[in-house]
This record gives C-alpha cells, sequence and structure tokens, in this order.
C-alpha cells in the first residue's frame, strides 16, 4: 500500500513509522509546510520521500491528513476536491484530529465524501514534532471511527484494516458524540494542566525555589501543560460549547472545595474526596 | 538502632523495611490503631514487633510519628510528656508530617522540644497502608528539616545521618515557608485532581461510557485523586490559609481560559498555553 501523509508531527510521524516497520505501507510520502520537520522525519524513516502536497494525493493510495484540527478542514476539502477533478474513485483520505463536528460537517456534502474516512486514533505524548514519532505508540489504545456511515464500506473497512495492523481498538460514534466525551477525557485535563502550571509560575515570581520540592505528584499533574499550542488552541477553539460546559463544571467542584476548606467543615472536605476516590475503579 | 514507629501506613512502613534492609535499624518496634495494619507490617517484613505505644518509646531510640497531620500532634505531646516523666534525655522523636505550622507550634515550648525533630520526607504515591511501602521509595527524594534550629544539634545530626542512609536530599526550612511552598507544588495538585475526577464523574452519571475512552493523559492528571482522605482531610484543614490562596489563584487562570474560549480569542488562548509551556524548564 502506498501511503502519503500531510503533516509530520508526532501523530503523522508515528503513524508513518509504524505503517512502515509492521510491513502495510510499501513507501511513504510525506508533506510538511516546515522543511526542517520533513528533512527530520526522513533522516529518522519515517517517511522515504518528502513530496509536495498535490504529489502526496497524486502518489498515495491512502492519505493521512495529521495536522491540528482548524487546519485539517481546507485540506481535506483540497483533497477531495482533487479526487473528483481527477476522477480519482479508488483513493481514501483520513483525518486524525481530536475534535470532529467541524471536519465532518465542512465535508458532509462534498461528493467524494464516501472516500473520507474520519478517525481519531486516540494516541499521543506531551511532545511534538517528528523527533517525537515512538515506534509503538499506537499499540493497544482506542481508535474512534466517526460517523462511519459516512464512508463508503470498502474505504471504511480498509482502513479498519490499516488501524488493525497499529494494533488499536476501534471504537464507533457520532461526531458530537466524540467531542462531547472527549471535551471531559481529554480536553478538560489539558486546560486544569495550564491552569495549574500558570499558577505555580506566577508564583516562581517571588518564590524563586518553589519548584524544588516539585514531587512526582506535581509533575503528574502538570505533565500535560508541556503540550503544544499549535494542537491546542484550534481544539479548545473548536470545541468551545462543550470545554466551556466542563470548565464550568469543574470551577464549581473547585469552588465546593474552596468553601468546605473554608468553612473549616473537615465532613465536606472527606465526603469530596471520598467521592473523588471512585475514579479508582476506573483508572488503575 | 532501635527503631519505633507510630502509624504503620505508607511512610512508617515504608520507613521500617528501608531503615531494616539498609542495615541502619536493629530492631523496628511498630504500633497501629489498627491491629490488622500491625499484622500486616509484621508478615510484610516492615516491623519486627508490634508493641504498645508506651512500649515504642520506651524500647526504642528513635520514635517517628508517621500518621496524619492532625492526630500527629497530640501524639507528639504524648511522646515528649514520657520523655519528660522519665527523664529519658537521649531518644529523639521525629514527624514525618505534610504540613508543619501547627505541629511545631504545638511542640514550641515543650521542655522536651531539642529531643524533637521535625522533617518532611517528600516521597510518597497516591496508595496508603502498609501493603503500600516500597523499598526504595525515597532514594534522592527530598527531605525537609523544618526548623532545624530547634532541635538539639545532637538530635539533628541523628535524624540527618539516618535520612542519608535512605538516599534524601535534605533540604533546610522554616515552617512558615515549608507550608506555603507545599500548598503550591503538592496540595493544590491534590484538590486539581480531585475536582477533576469529581467532574467527570458526574457527567458518567448520564454517558455510561464516558470513561471508555480516557487515555494515558488524562489518568496522569486524575492520578492524586485516589489519594486518601484520611491523610488529606488534615492536610488541608491545617493549611487551610495557604491552600484557599492557592485556589483563588488557580480559579482565576481557569477563568482566564474560560473567558478567552468564550470570546474565540485564539491569541488569547495561545499566550496562556505558550506562558504554561515554561513549566518545561521544570519539569523534564
Amino acid at each position: 500500500m502506498k501511503i502519503g501523509i500531510i503533516g509530520l508531527g508526532l501523530i503523522g510521524g508515528s503513524l508513518g513509522l509504524c505503517l512502515k516497520k509492521r510491513g502495510y505501507a510499501d513507501i511513504v510520502y510525506g508533506v510538511d509546510k516546515d522543511p526542517i520537520c520533513e528533512e527530520a522525519a526522513k533522516r529518522l524513516g519515517l517517511i522515504d520521500e518528502a513530496v509536495t502536497e498535490d504529489e502526496c494525493v497524486e502518489k498515495s493510495d491512502i492519505i493521512i491528513i495529521a495536522i491540528p484540527a482548524g487546519a485539517a478542514s481546507s485540506t481535506l476539502i483540497r483533497v477531495l476536491d482533487l479526487f473528483k477533478s481527477r476522477d480519482w474513485q479508488d483513493k481514501i483520505v483520513i483525518d486524525t484530529c481530536s475534535t470532529k463536528e467541524r471536519i465532518v460537517l465542512d465535508a458532509k456534502y462534498h461528493p467524494c465524501r464516501k472516500q473520507y474516512v474520519a478517525t481519531h486514533p486516540m494516541a499521543g505524548t506531551e511532545y511534538s514534532g517528528p523527533w517525537a514519532a515512538e515506534p509503538n505508540l499506537f499499540d493497544g489504545r482506542a481508535c474512534i471511527f466517526v460517523d462511519p456511515g459516512e464512508s463508503s464500506p470498502k474505504a471504511l473497512k480498509t482502513i479498519e484494516d490499516m488501524y488493525a495492523v497499529l494494533n488499536m481498538r476501534p471504537i464507533y460514534m457520532n461526531a458530537d458524540s466524540h467531542d462531547l466525551h472527549l471535551a471531559y477525557v481529554s480536553h478538560i485535563s489539558h486546560v486544569t494542566s495550564f491552569a495549574l502550571a500558570l499558577t505555580v509560575l506566577d508564583k516562581e515570581k517571588d518564590e524563586k525555589h518553589i519548584f524544588d520540592l516539585a514531587s512526582g505528584g506535581f509533575s503528574s499533574t502538570v505533565r500535560l501543560a508541556k503540550s503544544n499550542p499549535d494542537m491546542w488552541v484550534p481544539i479548545l477553539s473548536e470545541n468551545r460549547e462543550n470545554v466551556l460546559k466542563v470548565i464550568d463544571t469543574y470551577i464549581d467542584k473547585m469552588k465546593e472545595f474552596r468553601d468546605a476548606i473554608d468553612k473549616f467543615d473537615e465532613d465536606a472536605i472527606r465526603d469530596l474526596i471520598t467521592e473523588a476516590n471512585r475514579i479508582k475503579k476506573i483508572i488503575r
């Protein structure tokens, strides 16, 4: 299979690497707006050849769009337009974005919609760029297929098989539901980490040595605050409605803690912590 | 050296285990209000013998109080009273609490104050009980000596040597400064994790499968929400002033994110994330 990857960051780069290593890709073409990323992706063996976007679409059977939400939509439409104008009926394009309502809406009425499979491989780290690519990034993780009924059965099956090679667990969901779920189990964690980092960095202005005592617990909670704005600005912006709702609930919970502590109400603090401890049944 | 440990949880149990394994303790006596924990500590080899609190003080050279803040203060005074009434001038007592202002104030005017060394070995996990004890829990971590000038030089030196055996890095600080720092780099992370767990658990009432998508990022951010209320209620309560100040700053930061997202102000979101990214220089 000939694979073309648009966007050679952590996800695009890891897909190239993994699909080559596992023998699914005969050749991987890659394109990135940053020539340094293209060159690095070649040297790191994530892609075989750097090409232009048009060449990438022309030469590949499967085109993977792995650029941040926001930019991904217009790239998808350009690719589908090429499919249409060149009458390429067997090519398939997928995206890997973390927000889905907008991109599937933008593509909804495109005559080549059936050649597009909306996917969200739920893997990643707080690092970015082709140098962050990992050979086992996707193993055992969930891959969400969004609005799968909108793709042709053949295109869907091809992409299911591709992710199966990466050892991913398929989950099927509509776009609304995807974005709501992601707001709760991914987007809010990033916002809480960013806010925690900002809080402590603020204090560092007066207390130079505040981080000397930072422990494993702090590092774990603040880890996601290292995440890249190029990825996260469009996610928070595109998933605005859901993210705002979750932030509001979250601020309410923080205020419940604040009030209980403020009133020396140890029973209320205990009840809140005991309720929060139910997370144990979920997270091992 | 004969070591007596009051409180056989994660910290007390790990101290027993580590001090025995590294040959510092000739014998470890232990006491816990829960007989199951005493028996488990014996079977797990964390202590050699379970005794009463009075026997523990009588038989040991160093008494380690490793029970939650709140209860620790009155236990410390009882131990110091025994030192006084029995004229035990060579015994040393230490505590391991995560909040220090109250306990050092409670002991401040005790005639045996110099035999007390206030310490905070900054190690731990989100698990609790003797079964959570680990043989290398303290290696390379910081141990804070609080108000070290209030202890006799000999007692201080003995305890410094003991923690050196555990391969801990000593830091010296007064109690106010300790509690302020801990509010920022430890206590707030716990509150943010508890609030995150509560937020998502709340949503689970309507969306049964919300956790099917929980990823590594979510797990890392919510990990501390598994922490035990017996430990955390007194910490949040005793460090109330500092914790409230940090929570207020934190809620302000969350609101800045909320406002930027609400207004579709992508530049403001980007600025907040870019500023938060400065945490990279601290957390590797």
